[in-house]
């Protein structure tokens, strides 16, 4: 079956399914979002975008952004970056604070909470918080090649009125001196990434930097490409990492809106979409349908 | 440069670094063995095997032996396993009893020691020790073409001598009743199968199973390969998987007496030996060369 | 009103209290005491004891055996006892190893079941087993003047059998070097130790040396008594030690037969057992019972 | 010996040690007092205070502060108070955040840094923050009959400078829903109620209505007075409780600051001062001259 049916016939077992997990609910955006939405798209190297169902709406990338945001901080300051933060799974849920405490204010890797936090710290050096939006902006729309996408300002501003448990990571964080900016500055910052939207297609071209394969933008060196995929691969499903691994076989980042991001080294990046969560707080159906594309086109990178 | 010459020159290279870790102390067996020992092989699907250094020389593999034991207990069980253990990166060291406190008795993973303990368990059901250590055997010797491979008594029996982190991880497993046999019934085979001594050669060709690859042995289905390569890759080497999915880039298990097992997907089986250990309990150089080898073949899964 | 009717009418209350907690049932010799008994009895200095309900049927003192190794300990080993056991409330149940672990195999205190390994470890050191369980018992007599104190066998070869989680704490006290003895070697000291069977009568009679009243008998000196007594009221009732001060106001140690031993500096000693426990392992009726007991007679050590 | 002349001993004895532990660092107002400082007072119910060393300089009382606002807090909503906060000894450091996480946000006791910050947010409910501070002074000052009493503002001011970590427990707390004002808010209130700077003379006259003797302030019940002391003897002093109930054997509460507050039930309370810490925090020489007052006087309540 050629790519094209793999993808709409996976949109359409899935929009027919009855376990659609939990829509998250601590902000009102994410929370009135059509938990029967589910969006598929995969990018090839030559530009060619295999799309079907929602692949074309909005939604909140949240996490995701911390794929962007550790490209941009490994870019500027290399393998320093690893002083202030781990490249280690936690074993932990995604805003888990025992490991800052146990281990001195230094988070276990940059796709936890405490992690991206310490990140978008790092480059916020030398930089107004605005400009350096405008920079990860600037980086998601060239990887995309889409100067439409843009940060949801009212998801921003619903997140700094509830964002207590971050700001008490970002607190913890300095109280150790590993944040060089103030917390609710850092924090600014952090809330805006993670409210940009973006649709399946703009985020499976936007992942295409992560094949290093011909043909694709680059954003970062090769060797960096490998690193990130590799800390997507171990931690970038928090605590289910091992059982992304285990069920996809790809590098893979969930965000709390529903939506991963994954790449096929060499071949493809993947994005697919579905607002009901899991228990571990990864989409329910996103990752269901992820285990059924690489069963189907064989792409798991473990053989 | 080809194969053989990329493998002959890191063992060189290997031979002359001065920093060689630590050799493990708990067992004169480990504590004797010389740390200038460096072996390598990287075996083909076709048969091949390109070695170097020390490669054929019997080194002990511990806890490499957690993969095939868990091969054969997915063999066995399928995803009931997944009932007494996880499958999930535990951010703790290889023998921590902690998490089987919070999570009551069920080990995080296979690859960590309390959760191969549990494999030994599922796999003992039905059979004497001796039985079960036969099966094992048979199933490494198969898998390496070797009739040779054999078990090190005297280090099973050192094993035995100093085991009281392990007695104490097996009784608090059984306390919270995930044991069918009594904890000292299950170490003595649990000792036996780590006291497996294995050649480079030996071991490289014992991993071309999990290629998935043309022509090599089919011992497990190739769903299963998937999903022990995925496991290996983040829960291999405990709490230093990620940094060796980081720097290296393949699924690995790593043994105290300095071996690592990796598998490139559908091309080849790699052993290293180097028997002095780094701050994690994986082999320093070992892990050191398999850095390099990733990066001057390019056989890295991230791309 | 008197103490002997304050002491009556508190026995007649708790008869008819249906609050009753759940009595223990993890041996059947505990599981099939009758959770209707309940016994009080005061020991006063002068040597009268007021006593009702239940107060002359023995029940197992199991973990208030831990005061009376105390004791012998702190007289053989005084302060040098300090470097393998800790004296902090642990926060934890009485059973957890969390802390061994990040401890490094040093106990809390000497009151949860690992700080009593290390204890009786330390005491059995010189002696067979047979003959510290002997001195164990002479100490108990000399302290209630009765000779028919004695081990419940039965209750020690069922403790024995099901030992799972005291073997993994001694197990693992030994991978850290904190046990001099082979771990089943104490452990078969510890486990008779805790089957020691009392009446109330015998118990409040044994705990008068830790009145430093006169006329009570002297078997440690007036400054280590204070110090045992202070022990007991941080850490006597594990994690709700808290709890038991707030609302009792004495030194206590509890047992999961459902006794309780109370000392009022300079003017009694108290034993209550009723079997039913609460949520954190001590007697539910006789906690009730010593708070009730505590605001009638003014007794609170904390005014 | 009379007691003035055991007071006076000890302070002489205290002047010319030379182990002085070492002055909290994390505030300049702190760092800069001098570590010879000492000073002693004993508070009598007849009004008498004995007093030696620097017994009339003021200290900042910081965390002792924590027994005043919960004799407020008790006082105001009586058991309903421990939906919010436990009566546990925590066995973690006074700034730990571990429990929080696993606790769901409900800290162990009143006397942490999170418990009070807790017990301040519930006191604050129908306050102004202002008014709170005054009715907070006004119950020290009526403790103490004394009307000196203020808060050092410049304390405050550095506190709130400073206090990542306590912002951290707040706003972990916040997450949890366990704060009725916003974090900010309410350690406003938190740092000035800290900043509240008291000679040792006053300090132990503050402390006599928790003696419930005769003729002493009536500020709260005599059951509650009880159980503030229980709290004080479990809870008093982080995880170096146990200890300090081990080797003092009285009801108390240390600050950074350096002071202790003791209580006698029915006889006496008594505060010292030395700005030198031990490394848990607690007066270094304070505690042993604690100690030293004790064994001298008979006062422990352990007989």
């Amino acid at each position: 079956m050629d790519l094209q049916s793999i993808v709409a016939e996976i949109a359409a077992e899935m929009a027919d399914r009855p376990d659609r997990g939990e829509v998250a609910t601590y902000i009102p955006q994410l929370a009135r979002v059509d938990p029967a939405r589910f969006g598929l798209a995969v990018a090839l190297p030559d530009g060619t975008v295999h799309a079907a169902g929602d692949a074309d709406l909005p939604f909140s990338v949240q996490s995701i952004s911390k794929v962007f945001t550790l490209a941009i901080a490994l870019g500027r300051f290399g393998d320093d970056l690893w002083m202030r933060v781990g490249r280690e799974p936690s074993g932990q849920p995604f805003n888990s604070i025992l490991q800052l405490e146990t281990e001195r204010g230094r988070p276990r890797n940059p796709f936890i909470n405490a992690g991206a936090i310490v990140v978008t710290d790092a480059i916020l050096a030398g930089h107004q918080p605005r400009e350096l939006l405008g920079e990860i902006l600037q980086f998601v729309r060239s990887a995309a090649g889409d100067e439409e996408i843009h940060i949801n300002k009212s998801v921003a501003a619903s997140e700094e009125a509830t964002g207590h448990r971050n700001r008490a990571l970002a607190e913890f964080i300095a109280a150790h001196d590993n944040l060089i900016h103030e917390p609710d500055y850092v924090l600014g910052t952090y809330f805006h990434q993670c409210a940009i939207d973006m649709t399946c297609r703009q985020l499976a071209r936007a992942g295409l930097f992560l094949t290093n394969a011909e043909g694709t933008p680059s954003l970062v060196g090769p060797a960096r490409v490998r690193r990130i995929n590799a800390l997507m691969m171990t931690c970038g499903h928090y605590d289910a990492s091992g059982d992304f691994a285990y069920r996809v076989g790809l590098p893979g980042k969930s965000g709390v809106g529903g939506g991963i991001l994954m790449v096929v080294p060499r071949r493809a990046a993947i994005a697919v979409w579905s607002p009901g969560l899991n228990a571990a707080g990864n989409s329910h159906l996103g990752t269901v349908a992820a285990e059924i594309l690489t069963r189907r086109t064989g792409w798991s990178v473990f053989g």
